[in-house]
């Protein structure tokens, strides 16, 4: 008997039909004797309706209500969800955020979760009852509502199996796993039975959006074992039919790399001829955090002439008119080309193997090279290489990859 | 300046462009120094689709659950309200009937309120903040959502104008007032100015569908004047555009009628050659109660032969059926016939001048006498005659009624 979370996403509840669907998943994990929590969004399309209300009043409106408004769709999810557990001779029932109470910072439209208080649901699932908890929302300490920022209920999810100290979160979502690519590009893409938290972070920033960051940084920080898995699935033969996200150390066979992720969500800024001296980087990089730009990769060249020196670096596309306006206004920049460049993507490989063993990043440049692939700009980290290239070889690029560290098999480290 | 409860319908705030209307309103009584507080309703439609989710999912859901899913749509229409107010400049905030608190029994589907903690939300008005509630809605001792029936809204706004000490409470509706009889069968039909809490009350139940009976009982209990008046007609000359229901001394000139109606939700039972015992009337009627039917007008025949007499009454039209069945099953009518009849209307005349002036009943009959309309059964009360009639004759006797009493023109008692 295990304490088990389960999280439908909004494609796994979209309408009546999906969410008895839903409804008997969780009665199966019931039927085990394990004790089970439910996190729901809401139904797919919903909150972008009430998004879009809201947009469509004021473009600056008040986020305390934004978040009175965008949360009632999980409200809905939940009442029905218990309802279809119900149906199924199953004891259920709904949990709103401030009945819980999950306890959020009031900083509206993306708080943060302080403190789930979960003794009045844990007596109440002791006594053999399903909770349905409203995800993505909370309750302020002034006693207004609070959503925790779009993809939150994942977040949801996590937090409330550290809470109850669940011994896992099982994440239901229109895809069965996570894959060392994406399929849709690499048919022989395999999917993972187990990664580690550090490698599920660096995909899921790096693009591949099974999974919402804040979620696995809160699994990795909790020490809660997550579960991938499909809604539409049947498993088969298998516990564990997704992909568990956990420790490292729980992991027996370690692979070199792991995945082979892309993000399309990139521009890249090169200013030709910035002047060589002290604190020029401060006095480019400074303004654009204060304009709350995120800037990803940076490359500084040598100085040939010692005077002046080129920079590149990329910003996510929908910041770069504003990243351009910010640097075009800079007083130390006067004489500067600013050039820009749209058409790029960001193609890496994630893998905890990498720590220990050299040559990684010597295999992809090759892989690239061989597909005559220029590499614009590189950034590493203890378990990923980036390299930025023209975007017109993303498909190419991610098959080289994927086929150059052999994933499409399941491999052993040496 | 006046305190003041504003109170919008769901077509009153059917869309954005309609909640922006609602808006303007209450912009234009905030700008003359009232205090006001804002009920409303959800959009029109979205109550419907949310209980058909649930009766989708089970006929026989929890009304704990019911009242989770149902209620969400005043808190979406509460926030974009308070929004909308914002955007004009106006303070405002939403309130969710946990967060007033709106304190409710746990009658789910159907609560009564017991109690409007109001301090709170006084505070914030008093510093110049509008109050948007969500309508029909409360929280149960236990801490779960309850909702006070379909068409509570009204009656939130009157137990809310109540609590509040409010001089007035204003539903906006889509139509601009109580009408003298419907508009649509007597195009000459006239908008009262004013009309008392009895006579208000004896119209909502007899099918004038402006108000609610319960908010109609609450006001006249709490001695709350209620202006009914359009959303969507622009005001002209006067202070009060619709209809005032209000005390019968505030209403200086009484009229003899004042209104005339008519149901259509009815349908007639016939007991041809029933026992005439002491206690048969109680043992058809009681099985009728107990089966939850609304026995009400009846009739019983003197006996003509001392042994046995006919008795008619009305039902609702929904629970015919279930009657007649209740009927042919009790051992008391063996050898009597039941006879129904679903093509009738009741018509009735209200007015409270009829407690202190005779022969109101006699111009009734005879104008009905005079177009050939036969009467079959009759029930009076202090203010009010109704008949049972045909419902072919439903347009014709209400047009004489609406004439016979000369309601088209101003009159007055003499």
């Amino acid at each position: 008997m295990a304490r088990l979370v389960l999280k439908f996403g909004g494609t796994s509840v979209a309408g009546i039909t999906e969410i008895e669907n839903a409804a008997a998943k969780v009665a199966t994990e019931d039927g085990r004797g394990h004790k089970v929590a439910v996190v729901v969004s809401a139904m797919a399309g919903v909150t972008n309706q009430l998004v879009e209300y809201c947009r469509s009043i004021s473009p600056l409106h008040d986020a305390r209500e934004y978040d009175a408004v965008v949360s009632t769709g999980e409200n809905v999810t939940s009442g029905l969800m218990a309802m279809a557990l119900q149906k199924r001779g199953i004891q259920a029932r709904s949990w709103q955020g401030w009945q819980v109470p999950v306890m959020c910072s009031d900083m509206h439209g993306k708080a943060r979760i302080l403190e789930i208080r979960t003794s009045d649901m844990e007596e109440r699932m002791e006594s053999g009852e399903v909770a349905v908890m409203a995800g993505f929302q909370g309750v302020s300490p002034r006693n207004r509502v609070t959503t925790i920022g779009r993809g939150g209920g994942d977040t949801s999810a996590v937090a409330l199996a550290a809470a109850l100290k669940a011994d896992r979160c099982d994440i239901y979502t229109d895809v069965d796993g996570v894959y060392t690519t994406d399929p849709r590009i690499v048919p022989q893409a395999r999917k993972l039975s187990k990664v580690s938290y550090e490698e599920m972070l660096e995909m899921s920033s790096l693009g591949a959006k099974v999974l919402q960051s804040r979620s696995v940084e809160m699994a990795m920080k909790h020490g809660v074992p997550v579960q991938v898995l499909s809604t539409f699935a049947e498993p088969v033969g298998s516990d564990l039919p997704g992909t568990l996200v956990t420790k490292e150390e729980d992991i027996m066979e370690q692979q070199l790399v792991n995945g082979v992720t892309y993000s399309k969500d990139e521009a890249k800024v090169t200013l030709v001829k910035v002047p060589d001296k002290p604190g020029i980087a401060a006095s480019i990089f400074g303004p654009l955090a204060d304009g709350n730009i995120n800037v990803d990769m940076i490359v500084q060249n040598t100085s040939a002439d010692g005077k002046t020196t080129d920079m590149t670096f990329t910003v996510p596309h929908a910041d770069m008119q504003k990243a351009l306006e910010i640097l075009k206004n800079s007083p130390e920049l006067k004489g500067t080309e600013i050039r820009n460049d749209e058409k790029v993507v960001k193609v890496s490989v994630v893998g905890i193997g990498m720590r220990s063993h050299a040559g990684v990043a010597q295999t992809m440049f090759r892989a690239l090279a061989e597909k005559g692939i220029n590499i614009q700009v590189i950034s590493t980290s203890e378990i990923k290489v980036s390299v930025l290239i023209s975007s017109e070889y993303t498909e190419l690029a991610v098959r080289a990859l994927h086929s150059a560290y052999g994933l499409e098999k399941h491999q052993k480290l040496a």
